[in-house]
Formats: structure tokens, C-alpha cells, sequence
């Protein structure tokens, strides 16, 4: 353990050079602080995983000086690794009143809600976490109830943005704090860490009060029902998708888990405003007329077991798309889900349905949460940092933040571009310096397991989905080289048995050969690895294939 | 086999609600026509298959009828799967000079360029097929000497757009041949198959011949070694890219198999021109002054193996990218491929290089070759056809081109929306039914096997890749419930051995717990099948995780 006097420390160990798992660390003296913990959904390079989330080593090596969790929203990326971190170190979290909510759901699912200790804190609250004193500024985002944080330490203060835009005419008519976050800057902030998502992205995004007469123009225009999908944790669009079916005469019925669950929680804690009576239950909508009925789903992005996908397929229970049903995608693709997009809304044509999707400010059904780059440059005036790390955004995104900050005037030699497990340390306010690393990277989370998938098990799970296996048995008489039993060769994911009987009389024939060959003088791991080469290449010059071979060998 | 006399009948095997194998049949009478044989490259859910290719059954039981392939342009979606068809059935294919050229390669590759008939043809062939007589219109495309066809049948015209683009400003200065698809219009067209690629695009594509300006803004700006990427089949934006270097001094290194194979075809058939002297050796690259130097290479769309994403993770032989080095994609992400690509630019961003990327148009890098929808509009109204299928493209494009068909006068009784292997037969020119289908459908290219692929073998493969496998070996006496040998428990891409000793353990004896319980008067089929179920509980009790499961059983 390394105990440090007089040096504050941050790095991060997730949400650098990529999208998902955010999670930061400030150590000041002492006393540790996290904030958020999240996860990132794997790719297909990383088959058969449910989930990633920080690798938390260092944390769990400096347990008793961890003074807390803050989390700044509820997004999956910075709360989605929570319950797996708790579980190994059941620190104090500290979260606004709907953060806290969507993280109870979690708890709750893995049964550790009760031995959490939850803190519920608002924009006003003043946290001393040992020699850190911690404010907050409110943020705009697409969720409501998001902080970012000030941390005054003995030697400076330094800013999180948490996730942020600026939004001047928000749904819920709470802004983002401009005024305090023009207070901390003008106190001195010398160390900025902020949030990059759309640093590619040019000019300002707009105002998510856009939507609502877009919304407001479909809703007329349709003359049967309505599908309109999300993102669940998007209160304010659920809001304003409320607000219209009210103004349209049209009730709704919620789909799919998330949905529900969300919608539930915001309601319960008064970030959601749902009259009495707007709901359906799903029996009640077969007896409504068609243009009454709205129904608020998951899907938007494709995912083949949500709601919407379902609907597209004609997978779902009792309710179905019609003709001339209208499907509203008040999203955008996340970049890898395109083609799953794209082939709901083949569907969803083909039952011929009116469907308004495509990126989503084109449509007008969509904005983004995360400030473009002149909202990323507001950020940097107003906070007028001495030293900046941009964070949250794969590598091109934090080079374009270097570059807009250094287009307000941050030296270059000030901003760093880290990997996650870096750590910049703050000797003293001129000295702050980037020389050494801690333990970080991706945990996977595959079925109840954590941590127990890694390279070997994902290259064997490649090599098994590429070309498949093959198994082959062979007894042998104890002692010689004599087979008793077999060879025999059993695939699956390789070749259809019926269509390549030659092809395992010839391995059978191939595996005989290597046992007469084999000086059985030799253990049984030669005699493994003769019949592995030599079938392997019997298989690729045959086939092109390479499947993994597994030969087993028992002695009677 | 079906013997129609007195019926012309269109369908495709390929291309309908898919982008990729472009394969379209032509029947009047007793003569078959075929065009195009295109393959298409898997998403993740085929894993482990190399290629997709139409099924050519009903062909295959035609055989006698085929009068020939007629192949529009090179591009791998119209010619991938011309050698795995010709294995099968041997008929005279035709094409143009540079698509031949490409096709050769590729027939030389899999040994059977000597057995080919190959025919070269132009714009003004007129080929008799049987009661066919066909006649050709040179169109503009991302490639160099494609075609569309007229097809004179005895109950009208059918005219096949093959792909297109309108580019009034063409680079090799042959403009798409508007008089006669006009001239073809004015003669009366009965049936019109176009293509849909871009049919979700309002307006217009832009001109191939604006990439020249904004090129040659970079290389002016560029101090070091210009690195530029594109397809290699883009015959004119390699013009256009070897003019600019001419200009601005710089000699070029080409990288990547395809783009040299595709640049010596391209060149020795006059289809790029290229001085003395211009293109450098890898070896005399080093000897060079940086800003003397572009690469032209492959790897625009971020193919992990690509000359690009090798130079871009530094895997690449002698050639380094170093700081200030530019690096150009002059092409677009396809759906599909964004996160490949955004890895490539994040690691030459990291290299210090200056990338210029994004949404081609938007830089100026690249425009589309496919007709917008003011495009699209115009070859409907120049070839005004009484029926129209809307061809290459997926459900939402051909969906789009029908609207653009009605908006320009087109029957929507008469225009139809099909899946591949539906036929519209046309009786005559009032009668035009589409009421039956042949067979049709993917057939997967895996190592050197075409079509030995199937759903179980895909299945198997989903379940390797998701949870990896446990192979249990049991040896029993004969006749006895007496275990011999065993059982000995071997997992991959499950869980890593020494992580799991404790679970193997738990396997182990649940096994012979269960050939305890086994009546062995039942036989062997009945003890795997308990095996399997009972330890496949076990596993999903304990791990959440379900992995294909082999009980092997040796009787002694």
C-alpha cells in the first residue's frame, strides 16, 4: 500500500478512450473518492460476455481509505458496474434522488439493496470526505437530476463536469447551474475534467424542447395507433411524449421492463408528472379505438429482445403493428447498432406501418445529451482551468477537446491525454505531472461469474465459433500402443455429420497412422499433440477449416 | 423442370431486401438469362463463414436453358460469387473489358480461368439470347465501364439499370448515355428493374470530379507523407488521386493486394493512366523525402488485416505513420463497419498523424455512386415503364423507390415489392402477375465448402462462441453401471481450468450420481441424455451460463 503525505492524485479506471465503464478517482492525501462506476456492453469480439465494468485492484488493495462513491446520473455507463462494486466493497454512495432510485433497481435485483448504504444528496449539499471538501453544480443532460462536482482539496480545486449540455429552455425549466459553475471558476479551478462524447461534433446541439412540436405534428397527422420508443431513462422525452399524447386525446401503454421500471421510479420521486387515468393496462387497449392509443416502448436501438423489435417481428403477445400505425424512433443509433435499427424498420414497413426513424435530429424526433464544441468550450471558459484532462469519449474525441481547449487558451504542456490507470499527480498548483500507472482495464461479467473470462477462454470461444471442434477418443491398451476402442471423432459446429463421413474415415484412418507412429516410450501429451498436428493439417488442406481439435486419449 | 412457351418471367436470386449478391433471371420461353452473381460478406450472427452466395438450385435443374451471365460492373456485389457459379454451371459469361479483367482475377485464383467462356462486350453489342435480343447503356458508377441492359423480349422490354449514378461532370469524361436510355424510353419499356441503394437520399449525389479540389487542398497543406485510402475498385477516384500527386510532386506506393491487382488490370486495360515512373517500390520508399511521397492503400473500411489498420497499430513491415503524416479516407463507412473504422482513426490519431475522416461527403473525400432520389426519379421518367420492381436494396429502400416510382405516374398495383425467388410472370403486356415462387435463399461459403454450412451448424457455433463447451468422457464396464474410467470433465471457452477445479469437481460426481441412477437396460443414448440434462442444470444453477454439453460414454 502506498501511503502518500501531501500529493493529490486522479486518475481514471474506465471512460477513457472509450464510451461506457466511466469511473474516476481522486485521491487527496489519504482519503479516496470514486465517482461513478459503470459499465460498457461488449462487442462481438468478446463473444458470449453480458457485461464490462472496471477492474477495481487498486481500490480493493486501499479499501479503509475509500471515503465514498458519488455517482453524477443514472446513465448504464456510470452506474451499471455498481452492484458488482459494492458487492466487493460496500462503501457509501452518494446520489441525487432519481440516481439513487435506478441504482435501488439494481441493488434490488442482485438482493444487496438492504446491506447498501445509500445517501441521497442534491446540488446544495456540502460533502467533507476527509481533507476533500466536495460542492456540486447542477447539469442539463438527457436525464434529469445530474450533478457535476467541485472538489476542493488542500492543494486546488478540481472540477467533473459529470455528463453535460447546455440546454437554455429545458423541459423541466431547471437549467444548468451557469451561475454557480461561473462562481467555481472564478474561485479557480486547477485541474478540469471533462466529459468529450460529441467533441466532433461542430456549433451547439439543440434544446430537447425542440422535440415537442415535431412530436406535436406526427400526433395530428396520425389517424391509428401510435408507437413512439426511447431511451426509458430519458425522463424529460417521456415527459414530452406525455405532454402530447394529453394534448392528442391519446392514452399510453408503457412496454418493455426498463420502460416500466423507469417510468415507475420517476414518477414515485416527482421527475415524472403522468395525470390519473393515463396509463393503459395492456388488456384494455384491444376495446380502444386505434387513434386513442399511444404506446411507449424499448427497442430504439434494435435490440432483438426488446419491446419494439418484438412488435416488428410479430413476436409479441396480443398487441400487433397494423397498417397505417405510425412508429416513431425518438432516438438515434449508437454507433454498432445501425444494422439492427435497420432491420426493425424493415419490418416494421413490411406490416406497413407509417415509420419515422433515420438520424435523429433529421427527423426531429431526437437530440443529444452530451455539449458539442462550442458547449464544451463554454464549459472550458466558464471553469478557466489551469490544468485539463478531457475524459468520456474514445481516443479522436479527447484529441479534439485538447484542441478546443487549447483554442481558449489552455497550455498544451497542461492537458493530458491518459489512458485509463495513469495518474496524474498534483505536486503543488505549478506542478502537476503524468509519470506513473496503476492496474486498470475491462472485467468481464459472463453469467453469474466475474472476472473468471479471460484471453484464453475468448481466443477458444473464437477459434470454437469460427470453424467449431472436433473430438476425437481413443482407448488405448495400458502400456502400448495397441487401441482398444475407437478412434472416434465427433464435431459440432463444423461440417454436418451425414455430409462428411468420408472426412472422419479419413481422420479416424489419419489418427490410427499417428498412433502406430508414436513412440509410446513418450507420455500420452506427445501421443495428444501428434494427433492434433497431424489432423489439423489433414482438415486445412481438405477443408480450409481450422477448427480446435481436442483428441482424448484413455488408458484401460 | 418447367417448360413454359409462351411466358416471360423476371425474378431474382439474390439483391432483394439485402444489399450484397446480386443476382437477377430473366425467362422468355424456353431461354434463360442471368445477371450478375454477387456475393455478400456476414454480419456476426453467421460466425465463421466467409462469404454469402445465391443458391443457383433452380438453375442448376435448368441448366439446358441458360443462355449466359451478363455481368453489369466489377464490384464484388455483382461478381463475387462468379466462380463458385461457374464451377457448377459453365455458361459464356459477358462483360466489359475492365469487369472481365476483375472477373479473371478471381477465376485464376480458384484454377478455372482456362474452362471459362468469357465474352467481351461494350455499349454497342447487341447479343441474341435466344427470343432475347439484348442491347446495352453505358451508366456512371463508382467504377469504371458498367452497364445497364434492354432486354427485347416477344412480349416487350425489360430493361435491368444495373448501378447507377447521373455525373454530369465524369472524371473519364464518358457521361452516362442519356439519349439512348431516352431513346430506349421513347420505344416503349414494359418492365423497369432499377436499383435502390440510395433511395432513403433526397436530392442529388454529388459529381465524382469535386473530390479533385479538396484533394488537392490537402496535399498542398501536407508537410510529410500523405497516407490515402479508397475503395480499389474506384478506378476513377485512383485517377483522380495519382492526377493530384502529379501535381503536387509526390510519387506513389501502393498497398494492399487489391489495389495493386485492381490497378495493373486497371491500367493494362486503359482504364487509368498512369506515367513512367510514378509508382514507387516499398523499398526505395525510405530513401525518399516525406513530403514526396503518397500511399495509396486499402483499409478504408477498417478490415482489421488492411495495409490501413496494420499501419495504423504499427503492425506494418518498413512503412511507419509518424507524426504530421496525413492520412485521408477517401470513402465512407458502410453501415456496419463505423466501429472498425473509428478504431483505425483513433490509432493513427494516436500516432501524432493529422486524419482526415467522417462521413465522406462531409469532408469532401468522397461522394456516392448510387442515384439519389431526384436520380432515381429521372431513370424512371427517361425509361417511363408500365411495371416497375425496385431491385438492390434493402425492405426501407425498395419501400422509398416504390413512393418515387407512384410520385412519377407508375401504377402502385403495377410496381412489385418482392423477396428473392418471387417471379412476375408477364402473360402479357395487361397482365403482368406475380403468384409464385421458386427457390431461393444463402448459401454459405465456409473454408473451401460451399453450402455444407447450415442452421445447425450455426447454432452449434452461437452456443460455442456464448458459453464455450465441457466435454465429459465416461468409461463404463459392459452391460455394468460400473464406471471404469472417469468421468474426466475438459471444458473450453467456459471457464478457466484452474478458476473452476471446485466446479469440475461438483461435475464430476453429479455424473456418477446419474449412471447410479441409470437403468442399463436402457441404452447409452438415454445415459448421455440424462448426463447432459442433469449437468447442464448444475451449470446454470451455479454459473447462469450454458454451455454446449458432450457426454462421450466408452463401454469396455
Amino acid at each position: 500500500m502506498n501511503t502518500k503525505n501531501s500529493t493529490v492524485s486522479v486518475f481514471a479506471l474506465g471512460g477513457i478512450n472509450e464510451i461506457g465503464k466511466n469511473m474516476y478517482v481522486i485521491e487527496s492525501y489519504d482519503d479516496i473518492v470514486i465517482i461513478d462506476c459503470g459499465g460498457k456492453f461488449p462487442d462481438e469480439s468478446l463473444p458470449g460476455v453480458d457485461l464490462i465494468i472496471p477492474d477495481i485492484t487498486y481500490l480493493k488493495e486501499n479499501e479503509e481509505r475509500i471515503r465514498g462513491l458519488i455517482v453524477t446520473h443514472g446513465h448504464e455507463d456510470h452506474i451499471g458496474g455498481i452492484p458488482y462494486f459494492l458487492k466487493q466493497l460496500n462503501v457509501p454512495v452518494y446520489a441525487t434522488n432519481l440516481t439513487l432510485g435506478l441504482i435501488e433497481i439494481k441493488l434490488k435485483e442482485h438482493g444487496i439493496l438492504r446491506d447498501s448504504k445509500l445517501f441521497m444528496i442534491d446540488e446544495d449539499n456540502v460533502l467533507r470526505l476527509g481533507t476533500i471538501r466536495t460542492t456540486f453544480f447542477r447539469t442539463s443532460h438527457s436525464i434529469p437530476d445530474c450533478l457535476g462536482i467541485a472538489f476542493q482539496t488542500p492543494l486546488g480545486t478540481i472540477v467533473h463536469t459529470g455528463d453535460f449540455k447546455f440546454d437554455w429552455t429545458p423541459v423541466d425549466k431547471q437549467a444548468a447551474d451557469i451561475h454557480r459553475m461561473a462562481a467555481i471558476g472564478q474561485e479557480g479551478v486547477l485541474l478540469l475534467l471533462s466529459e468529450s462524447t460529441n467533441a466532433e461534433r461542430p456549433g451547439s446541439s439543440p434544446s430537447e424542447r425542440l422535440i415537442e412540436e415535431h412530436l406535436d405534428e406526427t400526433f395530428r397527422k396520425a389517424t391509428r395507433k401510435i408507437f413512439i420508443t426511447t431511451f426509458a431513462s430519458n425522463v424529460h422525452r417521456v415527459q414530452q411524449i406525455v405532454d402530447t399524447c394529453i394534448r392528442n386525446n391519446r392514452k399510453i401503454l408503457l412496454l418493455g421492463r426498463s420502460m416500466v421500471n423507469v417510468v415507475r421510479v420517476a414518477t414515485q420521486r416527482g421527475y415524472l408528472k403522468i395525470p390519473e387515468g393515463m396509463l393503459l393496462e395492456e388488456s384494455e387497449v384491444p376495446s380502444m379505438s386505434p387513434e386513442e392509443v399511444a404506446i411507449l416502448c424499448t427497442g430504439g436501438q434494435g435490440e432483438p429482445m426488446a419491446a419494439l423489435s418484438r412488435l416488428a417481428s410479430s413476436r409479441f403477445r396480443k398487441l400487433e403493428v397494423l397498417p397505417e400505425d405510425t412508429v416513431i424512433f425518438s432516438s438515434s443509433p449508437i454507433p454498432g447498432n445501425e444494422t439492427n435499427v435497420t432491420r426493425v424498420v424493415d419490418n416494421l414497413l413490411r406490416l406497413g406501418a407509417n415509420v419515422i426513424y433515420g438520424s435523429g435530429s433529421a427527423t426531429g424526433m431526437h437530440v443529444s445529451g452530451h455539449a458539442y464544441q462550442e458547449e464544451l468550450k463554454l464549459m472550458l471558459t466558464l471553469m478557466k482551468p489551469k490544468y485539463f484532462i478531457p475524459i468520456h469519449g474514445e481516443y479522436r474525441m479527447l484529441h479534439i477537446h485538447r484542441e478546443l481547449a487549447q483554442s481558449i487558451g489552455v497550455k498544451r504542456s497542461n492537458i493530458f491525454l491518459l489512458n485509463n490507470g495513469d495518474v496524474v499527480d498534483i505536486i503543488n498548483e505549478n506542478e502537476v505531472i503524468q509519470t506513473r500507472s496503476i492496474e486498470a482495464g475491462d472485467v468481464f461479467v459472463d453469467g453469474s461469474g466475474i472476472g473468471d473470462v479471460g484471453e484464453i477462454i475468448l481466443r477458444d470461444r473464437r477459434v470454437l465459433a469460427g470453424d467449431g471442434m472436433i473430438v476425437i477418443v481413443v482407448s488405448l491398451q495400458k502400456g502400448l500402443k495397441k487401441i482398444w476402442n475407437g478412434p472416434d471423432t465427433l464435431t459440432r459446429g463444423f461440417v454436418y455429420g451425414p455430409d462428411s463421413e468420408e472426412l472422419i474415415n479419413s481422420i479416424n484412418q489419419n489418427v490410427r497412422t499417428t498412433v502406430e507412429k508414436w513412440d509410446n516410450n513418450k507420455n500420452q501429451r506427445t501421443l495428444k499433440k501428434n494427433i492434433k498436428n497431424s489432423v489439423e493439417n489433414l482438415i486445412y488442406k481438405r477443408t480450409k477449416k481450422k477448427p480446435m481439435i481436442l483428441p482424448i486419449i484413455i488408458e484401460i
